[in-house]
């Protein structure tokens, strides 16, 4: 008994004939055209011998009982961000409802273990910039006060947007008990960058998710008149900033697999002739090692204070957000790497740079492992992200081989 | 017969209590506050036997006649920056006031040559952002068509705020006979930066206004996921412009006595979680040699096309104004230091920074130099610009001996 990964495919077509447009995958949690994508999925889960419900924080879960209730878990999300891709979580679902019917027919709907496919909700947060909606409230870590003041562009706030999906947000935390027999955690992703693409590997076993620290970094001098201050009398604001972009590379370097990235600059006054008074940078960091990153963010801070100095500028740190790395199970990712080796002879291990709701089941102690499906262009949220079909179809029978490794895992661990 | 630096100073003093706030300056040109002052200054002209009147573009002339035709010129600006300084401008033209009392006083109403008191009609430039309009209109360098279509916040046009003013604009450039007989023009100023404070000087003889090189320069790289993006896939827009900043340190301090100053930097998409895509900074340089200003242009561009090739990015630059050095005349800067000299015991040579209404007469041929009155703190254009009085009334003194020695420099001339 085998997966159709052609199938799998051809659904993932389907699904963005009937949610994207010329600008991409239109998949925004909470909207009417993912209300609409949940019925289609339903739909096809109908077919299947399982139960079908949605959590207290609208996690859209099905339930394949095995002999055991300990259970496998399969998760993805259905949501996609505004313009986006045709991958981007989806593949995750549908991969993951592909190995479901295997699964069924193999053991005539009773494996030994249970069998769950969760859709997580909002993990893009794109409408609320809060990433991880659905699976942060079913493990626990989501932040009640700072997501119930949340608003989107137009002033509705989260609670009430959930409230017109049903979904009452003073109880979406009750989503937990999902967990309660939770004995793996898998999740098929598209890589969203180009190291695959670069070693020519069709897919890789991926060693947990980046710990961040993301701050706002501003350096206050005095503004001084373009043509009247002599360089050396200069307090300049912009040059003790500009200095961070290249040591920033260096961080990066120094520790192994981390980045490093200056995503903005802001410069006050910000006119021609005069020198920078203040300038704010936002600073993003990343590694897979928790102390790998805080020596990443000591460096930076070391550097910041001593380019402040030279310039005779001040500096203050203000941290805008920050998670722990999150690092998967290492018999999971043997399982994983196994799996890719007999479906593609050749595999490949890397961290993941983007977050993933896998972080947040990994966050409460179930054993994960995610597995990447190479992009092209090395690029995603964005509707020229793209997969070879090949590398695609590679994607499901190697998940499907992982789902099996875990499956007789978790049996055996009962 | 001596001139009366304290009278200045009293005269200084009143102003400030007439056209200021608790924010500072108010002698906005074109508004009532700075016709208000206007009206002050004819006043006290109108003690003197002195002919005045208004030009085409809107400058105020106060016309001594002497025996020859030929005319020394004294100049300043009356208009300030909102929130301006005290200083700025009204010493040259009450300071030039005092010089001319003496002269009418001294020769009997009749010197040997003319001797002219000009208060150039919105130097600052605050309300159409275009500085140096009533001088450059008289110089005739003035850029027509540009100059037509500036518009203020609230949406006037120059011609019709002048218009107000009984100014026609298509006219202005006629204010250019004044200048048939000019054979010297002096301007006194304060310094507005820190070199003679530094030194502990309490006037200095001002070499030329610096020429100005202004461009933006856009750097285009490729916006790429923080997470995702090995630090060697990126493209990263800000790292080249970043760049920028330590290399215009070096380039002017190659350069002798040049400034470069990078004012402003905006990026785009300008978000935390993405590599720069696109990276604008402001480049000013400015030098007092033509060819040394040359090669700091040639250089920065130079640099950043070095940046751009090896951050796999494209650099763009775009000028957005310039002007050429304006240096000053020899002997009159001789004369200038040695008029120093005698009054202070101590005298410095330097360079303007900043744009001067001396800068226009200078650049159509007319012999000019400036004298600079040191400044506390290095500070203009704010409230806080401010000079000793000591320094003031040894300015007055200076300026006075400066003037005796331009007249018989002239006279000679003839």
């Amino acid at each position: 008994m085998n997966v159709d990964p052609k199938r799998t495919v051809a659904e993932l077509k389907e699904l963005r004939e009937m949610t994207g447009d010329a600008n991409g995958a239109q998949r925004v949690a909470f909207t009417d055209i993912w209300v609409r994508t949940r019925e289609w999925l339903k739909a096809k889960l109908a077919a299947l011998p399982v139960e079908v419900h949605t959590d207290e924080a609208g996690n859209l879960w099905a339930t394949l009982k095995g002999d055991s209730p300990r259970a496998l878990l399969i998760g993805g999300h259905m949501d996609s961000v505004p313009n986006g891709g045709w991958l981007d979580g989806c593949l995750n679902v549908l991969g993951g409802l592909e190995v479901l019917r295997r699964i069924c027919a193999e053991f005539n709907g009773r494996p030994p273990v249970t069998v769950r496919l969760v859709d997580w909700a909002d993990e893009e947060g794109a409408r609320f910039g809060k990433s991880l909606f659905g699976s942060s409230a079913c493990s626990g870590s989501l932040n009640m006060d700072e997501a119930r003041g949340l608003r989107d562009r137009d002033g509705i706030t989260l609670p009430d947007a959930l409230k017109r999906m049903g979904i009452d947000f003073e109880r979406v935390k009750e989503s937990r008990k999902e967990l309660t027999n939770a004995a793996a955690y898998l999740e098929l992703h598209i890589e969203q960058g180009p190291v695959l693409l670069d070693l020519n590997k069709p897919l890789g076993a991926v060693l947990g998710t980046f710990g961040v620290e993301r701050h706002a970094i501003t350096f206050r001098g005095q503004a001084a008149h373009s043509g009247s201050t002599p360089m050396n009398r200069r307090r300049d604001a912009f040059l003790a900033a500009a200095r961070m972009s290249e040591e920033i590379y260096r961080i990066a370097a120094r520790s192994g697999n981390g980045v490093c990235t200056i995503g903005s600059c802001k410069t006050e006054p910000g006119i021609v002739t005069s020198v920078v008074a203040e300038c704010t940078i936002t600073l993003d960091q990343r590694h897979l090692d928790a102390s790998a990153l805080a020596r990443m963010l000591a460096e930076a801070k070391k550097a910041s204070e001593r380019f402040a100095k030279e310039g005779g500028v001040e500096v203050e740190w203000r941290r805008l957000w920050q998670i722990e790395p999150r690092p998967f199970h290492p018999e999971l990712i043997d399982m994983c790497d196994a799996s890719i080796q007999e479906t593609c002879g050749i595999s490949h291990r890397l961290p993941s740079g983007p977050l993933h709701d896998a972080a947040e089941p990994c966050g409460v102690g179930i054993p994960t492992v995610m597995m990447f499906t190479q992009s092209l262009h090395g690029i995603s949220h964005n509707k020229i992200e793209d997969t070879k079909e090949e590398h695609l179809e590679q994607s499901v029978v190697a998940f499907d081989r992982l789902a099996s490794r875990a499956m007789e895992w978790v049996t055996g661990n009962s």
